[in-house]
């Protein structure tokens, strides 16, 4: 698939919410991830398929999700782009909180080798 | 400055279409340019502060700007991405056009060393 073949597929079943499905067809299995903040603490990066697996199941056991938004992608070469607009509960906490961020994914091969997600600046406070 | 300032002043100075002073004071002289198309034909890659006032100038000359939307930054680590919104009418052509593209740019000792442009998918048709 092209990068744009990738991103828009991406879209698609974010917006479903198949994030599971999105990985196992989409990812590389030495995918590198990298989040602005680690909220356990410690790195920010992960590698391989299965520890986004795991970032996943934590995300969806842990948020409670009232609405999502995912933007159209923007591509060019091997890069792509895509924000998201979310607005949940952390289950634990119970705060609610939204959220505007973007990832910025690299694909190789037909397959995503890396993302990273961007929020926007002073959208944490 | 840190990556959040550097965004930040990116966004401020291409608001104000100051995108002299926004290569003068904030890209290393060795800056990675990255366009997913040349009108030209040719490499989509620049390197040298020099090449990028090139193109900015081509721009400036080049573009009747209507409106332009520049949006608040995406920041994490040495990344930021900035989404921008034009329309504007190409002189010589008087072609008038709508564009969506977003940047991507990262940050090294407080200057971009790199940044690359990527459109909406679907929008330059």
């Amino acid at each position: 698939m092209s990068t744009e073949e990738v991103a828009k597929k991406v879209v698609e079943l974010c917006r479903k919410q198949a994030w599971k499905e999105a990985i196992n067809t989409l990812y590389a299995d030495d995918i590198v991830s990298v989040e602005a903040f680690n909220p356990h603490g410690g790195p920010t990066e992960m590698r391989g398929i299965d520890a986004v697996r795991g970032k996943t199941d934590w995300w969806i056991n842990s948020m409670e999700v009232h609405s999502q938004k995912v933007g159209d992608p923007f591509v060019a070469h091997d890069r792509f782009v895509v924000q998201f607009d979310i607005d949940v509960t952390e289950k634990e906490s119970k705060k609610r909180f939204q959220m505007s961020e973007v990832g910025v994914y690299t694909v190789r091969n037909g397959k995503i080798v890396r993302e990273e997600f961007l929020p926007k600046a002073g959208s944490m406070s």
